[in-house]
């Protein structure tokens, strides 16, 4: 998650050089070519439509972007409330509150939070989650191909073995179950997320009509003739590169880049409830902030 | 679902060539006519205007078809995650735990996500689950005009049994019913995207639109005066009626096409997840990408 | 619900020949007066800035229209399953499965979604209901103002008597029970939108907009100086009316009209559904298209 | 509720008169200083494009706007269905039925519908509804700054009482509870759309915005240089001043103005449904529509 | 929250002075750069497309901002109806009614509103709630890095006992908990909102691009050759710099700024409601409105 207005120059540039470059060789182009060929004027009229009618599209896909990042944002945000609710209801609900079944479950479900994010990040499931739980459980959900989801079934026998063993009575394990089918349920969105392309050919059309734009307003703009043209154009299309860029990283927030969601930073904050709850002491250290990003 | 996005140019060309063709008709028919007739001038204000009008209702039908492409998608993600809390439930609810009951029942539900999403496709609902369910069963459910309803009924009765032979307690037996109360509505939901058509009129009427701005959009440019003018219509249209198709083909996800929401792939996503949670090792391969998308 | 992209031209025309009239009108009556009265000449950029302003309008009165539309559409969807999923309930908690009781309620839960239809459609609430209701209860429910209420009190009632007898436990009636609350409150949602009329005054001011518009083109292109200018100005305002007119009908959809919500279609759905889960084989057969729609 | 599409004239004017006024000032003002003092002409594209930009904005406020009317009528859609599965639940579930207990309930529900209605609209929460409690509960909950949540804890105080002397089990008990926790949930979110101000500095702004348009329209247009100019100017503005004015009629909806939720119609058709299913025969009339709008 | 429409002069320049004046000195820049250096005209179509552009991104923002506002006001709502609700169940499901237990729950919910109000403004989360909470209590949850959950667990533990003493039975039990959970879930929901920042370089992008259209709508104008130029220049950009912070201010509504949702005025009405729930004299003030705003 970006968290400074002031974002390093230098991100910046690698996030438009490219299309900064091609611009710059499109009007090269066309204003050479113009004064080549016998080629009419076109009113201005006509591409300024076209901008109008791009900017509006990218505002709509902006706003698709935006809601697929601020989804991803809330599913994270519901792990978060069904983690502390879960931890609450094992804590006060089983007959002995806080023992050595209830801490496992807590702690476990600290280890679901960081293996979740970093699956998602197509990082290793299970790095970082040994402190978590036992070695031999480790070992268990290891095989599986979806460790978070193995996490959870783990849960769910410890679950059956507090029910049988009379540590919970028959309603308080479907409420907790209930709690468990909340996590599944954001596990599974926040998957939907990560595992769906948003639709390519919005964006190649979208690419099109915007390249049509820039030649059409190149040659329109010919008859200014002289060089200042060039800034100029590469000015005016510059912010809608940058805008359609924004876009594309919006939709995508599971991707190890600056603009994610700060799943490590969550995670972190569910550790450290968790371990509050349980009166534990050894808290970690909130994420770091980055130069201008938190992860 | 579309994955990649450099799109073959055939798959391209066979999306656009029709509309390409009739713009190309449209405009060398008004070169011509303009000549041949006394027809005054349109300022081009006129065109440009409605070219932002049909580009902003062009937005919100995007808008629109979009929506109801992540609806699909989300229902899928819905019964992704039912089918997941349904066998953990049937797991460790069930107190033999993983036998021949919950097997079925694991097994019952991989057939359910394969046969909706055939049936969405209208293709053989019974197709390909043979190896999930009795052949006693398939019989019984192949009678039926709705087969993943069937199924459905088929998993309500076992339940029932689980519930009178004592294996699930009262309140477990109406916890695993609402999994499939919500299995039931996410079904419907899709079938309700599947069979309610986009209104038709409203498609008419932009197709109007657009047709209207072309004409006048060519005679506006007439005064170009040259061959010029019709490749420049072509390519001034033509984004227009790519992205009109884009959301034509967004708002049907279930029609065996490329822009398909991918039932098959999560269908096999599901198998897998079902079957290593039963600790089985025969997993399907995961369903390859074609040329440049995944069904 | 218009199923086909093919409109007879015949209902096109009784949907705009009224507007196009008083268009055609309009310009008539401007071309003339302007030629008669020393009017000076209003620049084009006048109209075609209203002209953008009213589609702006336009195109999010169409967004929520189609979502009045939609929304009532995943009423009836919701209907559907809940349906589905009563009578799964009943035949499966019921102590007897399938028996008299469970038939009743099965076919009365299908008389529910008939009744509820015709009702929106302010046509009797009972016709056609007599196959599925005993006449009894037919008389009792007659008297009810709202016919689809009072059936979902038979339901409540044969509920109460089935925990009486011991035919389903108490956990087994609240889940049922909870099925019913989601039956009321679709059919709530349904009858807010047959009686929310979509704010008039709204409309009212888009029409004085879209009038206001035409007569400064008119005036704007009355320089074009030609009867040119009268089709021009009825093909340019076209459009506008056609799209205004389908947000008023996607607005209503319980009007008894094509562009109706299907629910003789859906409800015939419902039926065949239930029966086929109570292994009856007398189905009706699904509703027919019309011409070109489907009721 | 608006429900004619013909308002009176005399309610339109008094909508918009004071808009009218001061357009008209406004331009009579720039009409005459223009040509007084010597001042540059504006080219006109600067107000179009200003003009662009506010009814964009407006299209966006009407949206919110909107969205908060049809919140506000959901909200008492919900009322409706809560009311309705209340008194179905206390009735069938009660161990009596029908009867002086259920009763209560049952008219107490009515009298929360009138009550929460009329002190939303800032009227006595308490008129009218002593035909519907006891003159002794009146007396209590009259004490209450918020009566209607007096009422919820009545219904709750039976509820107990009923469990207490074995009228209803303890399952039942808890599914009426959720009923009245809908019940507290819709009367806050009714509150939350009275209490909170549309930000205001949106408006205030947009108002802005509008004037700074008008006064360079009046400008930009000076070179028409005749008093044809005036009424023009007041008829392209009024409507943005109409449309603005109809978004901040709905954002209000529980104001005692015509444009109003009609919540006195709503909650009579409570009363009737819930005295129907009591088979009482003193239905009261339902509410009449006024002029052009029912309450 | 503000609540006048009438904003103190005062608060709109602090607003807006700093935008203004580097308008001022990019307009006066410009004005001279254009005369000194020989620079071509640029037709006044490119600023007005760019400005049409920037007021639709502008709308967009503003959407989603409002948005992310209206969202922080549901949250603090769904707090309101869930206090009302615990504390009625609290009082009626308690078999003593009104007791030392039940009196404690209520006075720790309000303290519940008044703390986590105060942690999301960053200031001391405990301050002020000693008057709610034993002294002991107090120690116990000062200790947390997140107080609000910490009075949570008080509470679930007060449950615990209240199921172990038998003054609640194991279904109310549950049903309290739900209300448990969901006031876990609006906590984590307000902190979500707190703890997003909105992606800064959209704001950045589109800060670009208001930059770029002043510059090109000053060389634009330069043709007006006076000094007049300037305060246009001023007047037409300070809308967009108005609203682009209005935008800014609502996405962040818990800042402790006048434009916050007004927390401390909705725990105050909680906190009225629950004592007078618990027939307690000792009402507090409501909230005074400041200037032009309630905090």
């Amino acid at each position: 998650m970006l968290v400074k207005y002031r974002i390093p120059l230098k991100y910046l540039l690698r996030f438009v050089y490219l299309d900064a470059a091609i611009v710059f060789m499109v009007s090269m182009f066309v204003f050479f070519f113009v004064r080549k060929v016998d080629f009419p004027i076109i009113p201005l009229g006509i591409p300024t439509f076209m901008g109008t009618a791009i900017s509006l599209l990218l505002a709509f896909k902006l706003g698709q972007s935006y809601d697929r990042w601020w989804e991803a944002r809330k599913v994270w945000g519901a792990i978060v409330n069904d983690s502390r609710s879960l931890v609450l209801q094992a804590l006060n609900f089983h007959k002995e509150g806080k023992c050595e079944q209830t801490e496992r479950i807590a702690m476990r479900q600290a280890a679901f939070a960081h293996s979740l994010g970093q699956s998602l990040r197509e990082q290793s499931a299970v790095k970082g989650i040994e402190g978590f739980v036992s070695s031999e459980e480790l070992t268990r959900v290891s095989k599986h191909k979806n460790v978070p989801l193995a996490l959870m079934n783990e849960h769910s026998r410890d679950l059956k073995q507090m029910l049988e063993s009379g540590k919970v009575n028959e309603y308080q394990q479907i409420q907790i179950d209930q709690t468990l089918v909340n996590l599944v349920s954001s596990m599974g969105k926040a998957e939907r997320i990560k595992n769906t392309v948003f639709p390519t050919s919005y964006r190649l059309f979208l690419h099109v009509f915007i390249y049509v734009f820039i030649v059409l307003l190149a040659i329109a703009l010919a008859e200014i003739d002289r060089l200042w043209e060039i800034p100029m154009l590469v000015s005016i299309s510059l912010p809608f590169f940058m805008l359609e860029k924004t876009a594309a990283y919006l939709q995508d927030p599971f991707e190890n880049r600056p603009t994610d969601t700060s799943m490590t930073s969550i995670a972190k904050t569910i550790e450290i409830n968790l371990k509050q709850l349980l009166d534990r002491e050894d808290l970690p250290d909130p994420e770091p902030v980055q130069e201008f990003y938190v992860m």
